[in-house]
């Protein structure tokens, strides 16, 4: 097979994550990785900086595409729906869902690549928070409504990759309604005990 | 002055965040944070890993403080407003608002700082998690009532930090109403776009 360099990316994202499976991912190295996608240790770096990074190439894609989700969302929609509608979108970006599996296992075994994941959803939470201000949402209530929509799109995300047969839009109305759920049980200001300090 | 060891923990604490304010988090040495402190170095390892933890001692405390408190909420409470009546207890175990502050800006200046705040949030959002579960919630619930009350949580905070008349209870009284609005602009299952993938 020649050293085709078509969809180089995401042949060098599958045979980094199959070798991570397969022998773990401290003992996988670039090499290895690009023997195993047919192509060179020179593409891969074109592509990533490391080895790590190529489970994270799918967060900058989603990045950037929720961004642009949130600006086609009518100006007069509140923060939170326009987060859900963006959200509602985000399946047009991702891995496919044996992928996403594979990686989410590939980061649960791994200390520091949870903490990496914990750094790219921060910063997920930083765009998508500027984003609505952006669209004039005052930044207090762009913090809280991302806040809440990440924690939404997190249970909607592992709603979907467990079962095979569920939308995503399925997944995220849901996860929206358990939101309603948990909220509704009882955090009316005056349901906090009243002592002060 | 005699090398008194009474509260070397918080004067150790003092001692570093005064001097990563004044000369930077990067310049400060152990050394020089033990005798800002008027102690030994042999102090501070007692009770601190490294220099940056003299900036995380609290959240260890208010991980055990929060896990007690959430034990001696009736257990009929539902999962949200059990952190939330938890969270009311938190100044308890916080360090001053002035420290606080002091401390926040610290880390704000400092990327690496940031990330190990993160990886400390983490962590709190898994106790606290594994708390509810404890308590016979399950576990998807207690996940999505522990994210949303971290956002109560971070905003709360913010403002109890921002203004020095602001009192906790109140300022988490005014952050639980903000997230009933944000949740009242439409999250309903139907307000999410229908297409499905």
């Amino acid at each position: 097979m020649a050293r085709w360099e078509g969809n180089a990316r995401g042949r060098l994202e599958q045979a980094a994550l199959h070798l991570f499976n397969e022998q773990g991912y401290d003992r996988t190295t670039v090499a290895q990785i690009a023997q195993h996608a047919n192509l060179t240790e020179r593409s891969f770096y074109r592509w990533f900086a490391d080895k790590r990074e190529a489970l994270f190439g799918g967060s900058e894609d989603l990045e950037k595409h929720l961004v642009a989700a949130i600006d086609a969302v009518p100006a007069d929609t509140g923060a939170l729906p326009t987060l859900l509608a963006a959200f509602a979108t985000a399946p047009e970006v991702f891995r496919s869902r044996a992928f996403l599996r594979e990686r989410s296992a590939v980061i649960a075994a791994n200390p520091p690549l949870q903490e990496r994941e914990l750094i790219k959803l921060a910063s997920l939470s930083d765009v998508l928070t500027a984003a609505l201000v952006q669209r004039g949402c005052d930044r207090q209530t762009a913090r809280l409504a991302t806040d809440i929509g990440m924690a939404v799109l997190r249970l909607t995300t592992e709603r979907w990759m467990a079962d095979e047969r569920a939308g995503f839009t399925q997944a995220l109305s849901t996860s929206a309604a358990d939101l309603l759920a948990v909220t509704a049980d009882g955090v009316l200001p005056g349901s906090v005990p009243a002592q002060e300090t």
